[in-house]
């Protein structure tokens, strides 16, 4: 950890970009983290696109697309994902429970991102190597049957009147805290 | 920090919705951060929208909208938004140096998220409890003036091919983990 107030020398700083910043970015190796996205019933183009950006970044597995969610290609979705359909490993199933039991069956734990009564803190657990990450639609969240194929949920604590997210944004958060904060299980 | 494998009990687990969902989200207190966002040469209404939505949701104090930032009213910053721009506090300033330098008077420390080569992984620091989270233009960045402002420059570690994040997300990752991860500095 740095300690805070060390000189930052910051009177040249500039923004890299290409080659510079792709150079900077591959310093840093991929954490030992096997992470699966499952869209259920994801509906707005927009966010499987975001889902697919979001899932490049963080070098995830694969994208299960699930029940209304639209699938590539799809202009939106190629649009708002920088073409990251094409990188990013995705396949459909009719339902989510599908996807995530065929995941489980391979050792993966599955968390929704839903608020339930049972619902935990997102920075309060300890996670495994190999999970998957479990968000629903933009109208009615994870359904019960998904929660009920899933080995826990979890909430982001927010303090404002809405109480909800993007669900693109809840994924961002709580798969880049996965990556970025913990040493597996 | 819970075990991995607590039995869930998720058999009956359902999404919460309208007051048991605010009740529920409401035993959660604020964490002890005071946080500013400041969006430069934002230019995007729908990032400027997603930015008062997440804004809302980390109780942040205010957004410093400034440069070529759409300001409210606006009506896609008002629909993505989810009407926060009349919950969350804003002001504008021609630079968002100006906006930087008023938060570093009262004591705030500021952070740009952007590439550089001095550029610090934002799990790698200790935050003060009052900070700004800088960030730039969807076409140039945080400028070379704004970050001659900031105190320090932060990067999420990506490990994917385009190199970069959504402004609104990357504002987001960064802003939930300062106010989940750890006790201020």
């Amino acid at each position: 950890m740095l300690a805070v107030g060390v000189p930052s020398g910051h009177e040249g700083m500039k923004q890299l970009t290409g080659k510079a910043l792709s150079d900077f970015l591959e310093r840093d190796e991929h954490p030992p983290r096997d992470v699966v996205f499952v869209l259920q019933d994801v509906e707005d183009p927009v966010n499987v696109g975001a889902a697919f950006r979001i899932a490049d970044a963080c070098g995830a597995r694969e994208i299960v697309l699930s029940g209304t969610s639209p699938c590539p290609p799809h202009p939106t979705i190629a649009g708002i994902g920088r073409g990251t359909h094409r990188r990013v490993a995705w396949h459909y199933t009719r339902t989510a429970g599908e996807g995530i039991q065929s995941y489980r069956d391979r050792g993966f734990r599955a968390y929704a991102l839903e608020v339930t009564a049972e619902s935990l803190p997102y920075p309060s657990i300890t996670y495994p190597a190999k999970l998957c990450l479990v968000v629903g639609s933009e109208y009615h969240g994870v359904t019960k049957r998904t929660l009920a194929a899933c080995d826990a949920a979890l909430y982001i604590p927010m303090y404002g009147k809405i109480g909800s997210l993007n669900v693109h944004v809840a994924l961002a958060v709580v798969a880049f805290h996965i990556l970025h904060t913990q040493a597996p299980a």
